[in-house]
């Protein structure tokens, strides 16, 4: 086994907050006795790898730092402890790189409120690099029927909004409003929604993406650009016009937020997804209250979400747009991202 | 049966929205097929009464209006249709007066979702009255032992104050904090909170708060006029220092919800009670959302949660107290609630 | 209106038990304050019809019964309590034709488990007639797209299956085992499993079925006639062979109950659907407990699983093969369903 | 540190499935990266032991063993891994020692369902010595204030019978049938149920289990040996005479059995712990159904559920009675309990 894995390997470091990141040779790790090492074959290019670029969020990473978190790959090295994950898997890297796995938290199944995590990429080393480290017991189990470049983005975009629509406690034949339906995580979603027997209401701006929210199954297409009241708009896509019994906001912004304050169905679900800087929630008490609204923060799905989410996925029934480049052309990716100009998601091929 | 209903009987009219209440002979009215008349012998006042004279909330009362929906009495007179109540039965008029019984909150035990709600004091007239009509199918089952003094405030302080805990999901063992505890909801709360197998964490002020919440059953009282950290006084009462698994804001302002969303366990629930004018919740996003924090409102409970509720004050767990008047004085209690100078219950004897 | 409403009508009456029904005309009855009259167009025909005329129920039967609860049909009359219901809407009478809408059952959305309830076909008259009378509350809300005929088995069969496979807790994307797929309830559930996100493993015997089960959506079918080892087969079919998460019994027999206590996965749920004359569950003590197993009963569904189980049906996602003859042939396909010659459900239409 | 831990020790080793354990010295082992070693202090003595003795269940042990699952005691020594666990701190060893905590049933706080555990005293050397080794995630954590003595039945008995409470769902103000409450199960169910908010009514034979019981907190106490209808007798003890919510059944055999699929209340739970050889359930298929009720096996509780059930007795809510006796001394204890003559729990004393 050993001849496999090189001494050295190809990286993309962060070496300082805010700078660039920097394509260089380092050396390859080794496994603890809780560990693999994985030869990461993709990654994908998440907006979370551009805030800890940027270090604008109120929480530090490492530095040097290798970023990434939807790393997908192959075990060529093992810890001594490790039974259930054997050379040759297949493996994902994802945000939730390791937790306790004894806290109240982690024996409760919420692993991602861990108080003591490692973050793919973030506070650990992450899957910009060709060979990462990964605790066993959270490394993704990817089978091998799945083409590992498409499968990336599943490890953070498609986990996120699956767990939100779980989080939304939607039950099928219900229906479910999705805000930001034609982006990268919002057409996950929609696909999403559908495999699990809801019907969602697709909610962006143009034609453009009323066709693609369409395409993947969306009931009903409602267009903030050309609607005249957003909120009866909604309504009107339910049965009886009580409203969706759940709302996934992709992009938790002001604006948007109290719409579905309003649009939800009473005793409906919204769920928070997405961390812009500094937004807040705003909902007046008297309508919360008396409609009885749910409000929820979804963060990261556990190992089981991602399980599930994977299993959705190798059933046929996701298909995300992505685009794939060199993991040398990383920092393209970034200021193409900074710049707003990315529609999908780019993966990136560490063997380039 | 009919000679000892009389033709005309003593109430409290608002005629007109913003006046006072006059104390005057009215007539009484007959049941449908489907509602019972009921002798109101007491009837707690509430805030909400004072809203519906004031008329300061965004939905309109009827006029004129009789108010009051606390009202414990004894069943004088029955509609055809009715099985389950018997003359001589001792019942409740709640807030919830009536409900469609077939729409899709209802089918779900969401009667007070309803859309076409009959509220008791408010769009249908109350209990401010010595005989009053309602829905047989919505008056609560109050068994023969209780006290009808003691129990008229449960009907709607104790409901409310129920709900919010059943709402919040605190399992028993978990931690839930009750902003206000030592106001009149706070004090049953505390002691509901307790009969659920809930650790109570108080938060008023002063000392004499703290004697009585403790008294009352909370395992630690946070005074927030001489806390220098509220968020961190809260969390040092739980285990692990996480926050409780639960808060139940017993009147939803700023401040205090702010607090509330930074002293909640990860995973936890804040439920909103209480309605004051106008006011905002707010919350940051990145906080909500990383560390999964659930926001919810709760309303008043279902026919169900009302028979817990006086389930549990019939087994002598829940004491509140309450100060007996004459009907006739109701004015003088509105003046006093207006002035802010009323500590606990007020509950009118509706044969003076 | 009342011009429309005949004073006699035809309708299929058992006049003593364990006798042929018998075609003849009968009053039509008036509604009460609470009621509707609702004129029947298509009845479906089910086993528990068959159990009432033979009287081999442990529950005795009214006498003279006019038979039927898979009813759908139009409103021609209403009572004066009723509001939610109009003249002209399209409604199903189901096998809860009413229940006292105030218990503890009713009003936690248990109607079924009513200790009073009107049993249509059984306790009250039912839908073999064109005239049937049903609580405004009870009636199934039938969309005006659906067609009558088709929808009628929907009202017992499919709310039972879709019922039973809430009951189980299996959520989208787990796997559920059906046994008797290829029956009349199967090739529903198969349908609704499919609508709920879950995967159908069908269980029945023949290539026939096998065919059947697998275009309505089966991911897998094990044939009892062929398999050599029913357990392994099935647990085979599922993610890690650890079996599937529910079972649904639609023919509560000893043997496919045992071996569905062995093949489930541990903390799995059978469902018990269908009643058997005189038949007994039996499962070994050490295996239930280890594994942790859940053996529930499911009966039918309340008012919002019919609405549900309709909505599925209104969406395209359901459809039962069924054959339509008049009412006056009723006799006749009791004939054969006693004689165990049906596959699939007839349909009686009441013009006939 | 080394210098403390010795390197041999006193233990009660099987030697051969059926014989008698013998107490001799054995060598001190070395925790694993992952693992802690025990200083145990005290030991409770479970029936299971006495099947790992016998040999008589379905499961082998290994041989030799040293038998024993409630263990408390003192950490001595850690694995390099080991984090959250610190030397000096209170732990104990329990019934679950082990599980992957990576495959579906750990990953979702099923871990007792994890098809390849370590079971103490069972699979893997327990708590029957006076230097234990456990997994350090899976050890339980005491608090310092706890008594060991007091504490070591807790964590198989309590935590036994608490999880059955919990599988019950049975909710705050509900009634639970406790079948067989006057036996060491019974005497900490009845005390974790009062704590839970719920109601327990006693089932269980003699005047003095009915004075034991009612101490203890039952609402009530049917005597078998005295009843003349116990069906009738529970259902009398519950409101409007429906039968109990839950009902837990701590020995299942099958008459008691029986009786509780006909006591129970529509909807209602069974839940069956304990593990008799040979037993079966045996239910009638048409009362489960058209009741809707609803069987289930509960085995071992989790580690958050571990947690929970010592925090209970932290807070001074559970108390079980015990007797003391030396290490040495075990073959008594077990010939007592061949020939039932045990009330209450034996805990062993390491040091003697």
């Amino acid at each position: 086994m050993a001849a496999q894995i090189p001494q050295e390997q190809w990286a993309q470091v962060l070496e300082q907050r805010g700078g660039n990141v920097v394509y260089k040779k380092i050396p390859v790790a080794k496994p603890g006795p809780d560990e693999v090492l994985v030869n990461v074959k993709y990654s994908g290019v998440c907006h979370t790898d551009l805030h800890a670029v940027k270090g604008d969020w109120p929480l530090a990473t490492k530095i040097p730092l290798v970023g990434g978190h939807e790393g997908a790959g192959v075990v060529v090295a093992l810890g001594d402890l490790v039974k259930d994950v054997k050379i040759g898997d297949h493996v994902g890297i994802k945000w939730l790189g390791g937790s306790c796995l004894s806290c109240s938290f982690c024996r409760t199944a919420n692993e991602p409120l861990c108080p003591t995590p490692d973050l793919s990429g973030y506070t650990v080393d992450g899957s910009f690099q060709q060979y990462a480290i990964g605790k066993a017991a959270h490394v993704a189990r990817i089978p091998k029927e799945c083409n590992l470049e498409a499968i990336a983005p599943v490890l953070c975009a498609g986990l996120t909004v699956y767990k939100g629509l779980k989080e939304s406690g939607a039950k099928p034949g219900e229906f479910v409003a999705i805000v930001g339906a034609g982006g990268g995580l919002g057409s996950m979603a929609i696909q999403y929604a559908r495999a699990m027997g809801l019907h969602p209401i697709a909610i962006d701006g143009g034609a453009e993406k009323e066709k693609m929210c369409k395409e993947l199954g969306a009931n009903t297409y409602v267009d903030f650009l050309s609607s005249k009241n957003i909120v009866e708009d909604v309504k009107a896509a339910t049965p009886e016009g009580y409203g969706p019994h759940a709302v996934l906001l992709l992009a938790v912004t002001e604006k948007p937020f109290q719409q579905a304050s309003e649009y939800v169905r009473p005793h409906g679900t919204i769920v928070c997804v997405g961390l812009p800087a500094n937004a807040y929630l705003k909902a007046p008490v008297f309508d919360t209250v008396t409609r009885m609204i749910n409000i929820k923060g979804s963060y990261v799905g556990n190992r089981q979400d991602t399980a599930e989410a994977i299993d959705f996925f190798a059933r046929g029934l996701i298909k995300a747009p992505y685009k794939v480049v060199g993991l040398s052309q990383l920092q393209e990716v970034f200021d193409l991202m900074s710049a707003n100009k990315i529609a999908g998601r780019y993966v990136v091929d560490t063997s380039k």
